[in-house]
């Protein structure tokens, strides 16, 4: 009795392994298809990257501005350059750097008015293609996997945190 | 009455799109959060990167050897250099290279037997990860989550190949 108990035991645990592991991949293999599908439209139809597009959306929800530290702090995306991301902006005229009067060697970034309509522009057609790519799924379908995502995103952030790490 | 089923329509709608754009994002956010501590642990425990991690997993599922070009196609993680990569496990006496026969200037790659040991070792450290990550979902929620996902990756194939692309 034993011996099957901790075999049933060591079974079901390893299809359990299987099955987080099997989520995971499709889980990444999701994310980078979407993701890649948004890069190239991005690139095709706004000749920028989504590195740019995730700067300028983060100065969007900061109309006062943003110290660079702030700006790395708040991408989604990794491996932009922030200081080459915000030079070739600012040469487009999408962004302005200000002086901070307290730190001589600071300076904040904020969006243009020509940065702000640029990116409206290309928000409401990432919008539009995010919308495209979730719409083999209901409503209630988004709202479940919405917060089975929450629920990781917890747990990933205690594990990391925690003794687990 | 017309004008308000009108507007009753595009709030729905918005608030669709709106579900759907969040739902990305916390997608987009779980993904390169479990995929940063993924990076980062190969890094401090066996010394290594994802995208060798991934190009070795490819061989495992191939005994028998890949080329390089079938390779470049099954990796999950896009960026890095299969040839570098190859070079660099090649030193390392994890795979090594076999001519091809019908075709002078190409060759297969596949594992040593150094390299399924050290693979193997890697694989089950990384699902352990992956186990931990995914720990703070039910059995249940995870099958929901893959069942989407599911869903998702057929949807974006239709709409990658078809004219919403």
């Amino acid at each position: 009795m034993k011996r099957e108990h901790s075999v049933d035991y060591e079974s079901r645990a390893s299809r359990d392994d299987h099955q987080s592991l099997r989520l995971w991949l499709r889980l990444l293999a999701c994310a980078y298809r979407i993701e890649r599908r948004v890069r190239r439209r991005l690139r095709t139809q706004f000749a920028t990257t989504l590195p740019r597009f995730d700067f300028l959306a983060q100065l969007e929800r900061h109309p006062k501005g943003l110290k660079m530290g702030e700006i790395s702090e708040r991408m989604m995306v990794t491996g932009g350059n922030v200081t080459g991301i915000a030079d070739e902006l600012e040469s487009a005229g999408l962004i302005v750097r200000d002086p901070v009067p307290t730190d001589r060697r600071a300076y904040t970034v904020r969006l243009t008015s020509a940065g702000r309509r640029a990116f409206g522009e290309m928000a409401r057609a990432h919008e539009r293609w995010i919308v495209e790519s979730m719409a083999g799924l209901t409503a209630r379908e988004k709202t479940a996997m919405f917060e089975s995502l929450a629920k990781l995103k917890r747990h990933a952030a205690i594990v990391e945190s925690g003794g687990a790490a």
